[in-house]
């Protein structure tokens, strides 16, 4: 009764989902696996018992004894594999972004209007946080009143060699942005960066921290402060002003100290730290929708979303003004709410 | 790949561990079932693809279908379940109390002995409590110096029609009985039952909350607070208190809601909302060791200690005066530590 | 050996610090009152044995009876009674704002320069918190690295109906401006003003909260919350973000309940509740400093100042823009930091 | 219109209080001063304009120039003092204990009974702090039902060489007896007292801690963790719980520094730290009622039951069982409640 898992992508997330298919959630079984280094593909194919390696992703798609499909590749090739999943039928997580540009997500949403029913789901996995979800059932109850503000920080203590400038917005404040999308039920209607005062820790050329300013088309102003050098740990913030109270994500519960004139608990080391609970709810959420052929989670048009007011970003990055975000016109399939 | 596991006895708990098998954890499926009442057995079988019914404990516990056992039917017959087991070579996850009484916890104590190998864990769940572990951590590391007290209170908000009088101390108590054996590791050496002023909100006859003092063999003092008709949540406390500072459990964090003059967070409903996660810990660590041959988590004589430790508490309890705890002595199986 | 304090206007912010120096703090009594409302004033001095009651502002000043003065008149008039003061070379506590214009804050920094020796306080309070001095303390110890950002927020619960749009800025988050500068040293060098959706409880014609940001002349950038109809409580919030870590003024102090599934503190109702200890040690340290004839506190500069960002933001709100703030040169008597 | 105060003893706390009477209060100044060592109090005497030195107690007790009195001298000593001030019809602030022992304390309570009036008030400050009110305001409220226990902590950081094994009881647990008696506004019925494992850093022959039980005559059942070695900070802890909810109180609050993987805010070095307010609120309320010819605060009645409750817990030290306290009838002077 498990469903067969397909993942196309084993990286530090890709094996991290298969040992969360394996180990953790029920219900579904990693069947195959692909990965551009192959060998590292065989290594992972390995511990996993009747599990098969594929030469390509569209190898692995095509299998008919993979069920459904996790994209954990890299973001430029997420397209390919998401339409190989839309045009074979088969359902398809694919880790944020859904694609690292307008058009590939545009693409994405025309084929799966064309198909006429959603099949991709998109990794937004703080949707999926207990605290986060909390947050948003006591704004959604109505018990405080309507949102004016959101105040969230987005606080990497590092980040690898690799990153680039602008993915700070495309990888970091990225979840900031689906979140505000989600928590209000709304698009993204403009967006202004500002840049504070860099910290010594920045790498050459990168502005950081930054201060991302979104606006969603109701006028609710969402400040978030995203830093990828904060250093001391991963904080992450977040507190939604509503006209007769506010709401706010907590510290983290753990153990209290007191020693040497202080109290003191712990802030998350790391985002699998903070989030590995939200990253096990949502990829079974995820399983049990496949399992009852029903779609679930952040869908494509999230993705695409997402993805235009990242874009969005990093031009009011670069002009330093408020810079509109233009959406294309929301397809019936993703109904009318954010 | 995944282990068998028959449950004996599908009331409440049985039935959350089912669903935990089932639709939770990873590496098991339910392969058969029995309860005193057949009927209820029945219902059960009927959703889990596969599964065996079986018209008693013993005939579930000889199927050759079932790995490993769950014992999870009341109390009293935990002994002849757990006994089988021994018998059979299966290991077995025996929900808390191994069983009511000194003397049937010994003759499992010695059945297991003789088997010359562990196959028995008993539900203490709060081991496997994250904010319980780092409290662990943080007194075991030594920084904060030598344990000297614990204050602890464990308040139920109501308590079922079926509750005794007695169950304060065998059924809540004795959670923080077996906290304190393993924070501390080292035996409690004496009970004393303090009554405070009775909660109008006690049922007839209930001295209701409690204050039960647990010594331990070096001295530190434990204190327990005992509600069972705490009314407004279920609130789990604890304070180890250490030469150089101090470890508590913080509140549970979650959402923080200002409004009306105050800011405000949740104290967890009930032991499901408390403890869910330590629940689904506790029962994964054990497949896995089923699954590995090796055995874990919370031994038979745990079970024995905590047994004779509710015993003597209830002893305190009628006589109002402080009453040592007898143990008999450790068999080398469980090591040397509590 | 007392100070003899004469008060010039004695509304409720003078009939409190009226009280605060006969009632609360050492080393002061009110010798002598004056208001625009003489029956108001004659009332006040009916209860101060052996006050003088003086027909005008000008006319107490210059009573040789009179050792220093306390302004507390309604903001136009500051500037005739400050100068006045320094006129008479008699040390004066100036209410906020120093003068409601930037040049009549220019001449009274003129006049008080000329004399060439500081004798007007300004009635910056916060500047006396103690939870605002340990994380100026802390921010300047430079444990955590440099500052980066600052998050406030000012939540006024209500506002009456004489308060204006404009009052916004320059009364509530005037102390935000004062906090800015005073934090971090330096001055602010741009003011721009964000409208998020406006609440349902701002007056007509009000864009009520705001989003105040303020750039220091290092680049740190303070966004400020600024709400006056925030409803729930007096909420006031400060974290400053540096290059290691941060700091935040923590949630008020005081009894927590455990109630109905929450525990819950106290959120203060007003700002006497909150900030009744910082008036309380301004003016002590006003009154010890006569005493001792030296200078002390925020100064004109520090007036002046603040009513220049205060002037830009007003002028930012309208235009939408970032406004540049500009500053005259600092005289020497000021010193060198903000 | 200031009163006159007379200060007998100038050691630390009187020093204290001379300083709190001359620079922080309002309503009154020192005008005589004495002490044991006489040229300590010339000393003090000589930084205090117009202040007369008295060769001893009595003498300043009878000095015309002083309206009331302040006994901070060497604790078996103030029974002649407060005597004296009774006999001479002047109100006195005793700081605890009234007299180390029961009889003395007698001698008092008949003295003030034969007068016929309160003139003596208790050096209780707890009962002036802004959190301990709070807490009390909400018991005697009753939203959360009947109070049944309160647990207690009081951690001394260290103490000085010449502090002794009884004082544990008489010097630190006595605040939080006195706690006990205002909170539930009832007298202590029996006090048993535990010993916990020895920290190492308690002098030789000391118990410490000790976990000090309360009993009132209602029943509710006070458990009090005192410590004078802990080390890390003074850290006073309450806690009442009640039939539908509990009150605790808070950390401290200030401000909240992120730093190196945790979040921490201060605890109090010393009893200076956190109650420094409590203190200055308590002896304006003094001077208040001086001023007015009132009477406030805790009476020679709540001395000497504190004095007995304390008389009662060494016994239970020695004993180690459970000891009843016997009180001698309350005089109507003292009214009904404790």
């Amino acid at each position: 009764m498990s469903i067969n898992v397909g993942v196309i992508g084993v990286g530090m997330i890709g094996q991290d989902h298969v040992r969360r298919l394996t180990h953790v959630l029920s219900g579904a079984r990693v069947a195959a696996v692909t990965d551009v280094d192959l060998d590292r593909a065989r290594a992972v194919a390995r511990d996993l018992p009747g599990a098969v390696l594929h030469p390509t992703g569209a190898a692995l798609v095509a299998d008919p004894g993979v069920d459904a499909v996790v994209v954990t590749s890299w973001g430029p090739t997420h397209e390919e594999y998401v339409l190989a999943c839309v045009a074979a039928g088969k359902q398809v997580f694919c880790e944020k972004p859904l694609a690292p540009t307008r058009v590939a997500c545009e693409r994405i949403v025309d084929a799966e209007t064309a198909a006429g029913r959603r099949l991709v789901m998109v990794g937004f996995m703080r949707r999926y946080d207990a605290q986060y979800r909390a947050m948003k059932e006591i704004v959604a109850g109505g018990g405080i009143g309507l949102p004016l503000l959101m105040h969230a920080a987005h606080r990497n203590p590092s980040v690898p060699d690799f990153f680039t400038s602008d993915m700070i917005i495309n990888d970091s404040a990225v979840h900031d942005i689906d979140v505000a999308r989600w928590m209000f039920d709304e698009e993204v209607a403009a967006v202004t960066v500002l840049k504070p005062r860099t910290s010594r820790k920045a790498k050459a050329g990168f502005h950081d921290p930054l201060l991302v300013l979104l606006e969603t088309v109701s006028g609710v102003l969402v400040d978030v402060e995203a830093s990828v050098n904060a250093g001391f740990a991963y904080d992450i913030r977040g507190e939604v002003v509503c006209e007769d109270g506010t709401v706010a994500l907590s510290e983290s519960a753990g153990a209290v100290v007191k020693r040497a004139g202080t109290y003191s608990g712990r802030v998350p080391a790391d985002w699998q730290e903070r989030f590995v609970r939200a990253f096990d709810a949502e990829l079974q959420c995820w399983v049990d929708a496949v399992a009852a052929d029903r779609s679930t989670g952040p869908s494509a048009w999230d993705g695409y979303a997402a993805t235009v007011v990242c874009e969005t970003g990093l031009a009011a990055l670069r002009s330093g003004a408020r810079e509109p975000v233009v959406l294309r016109e929301r397809p019936d399939l993703y109904g009318s709410a954010a």
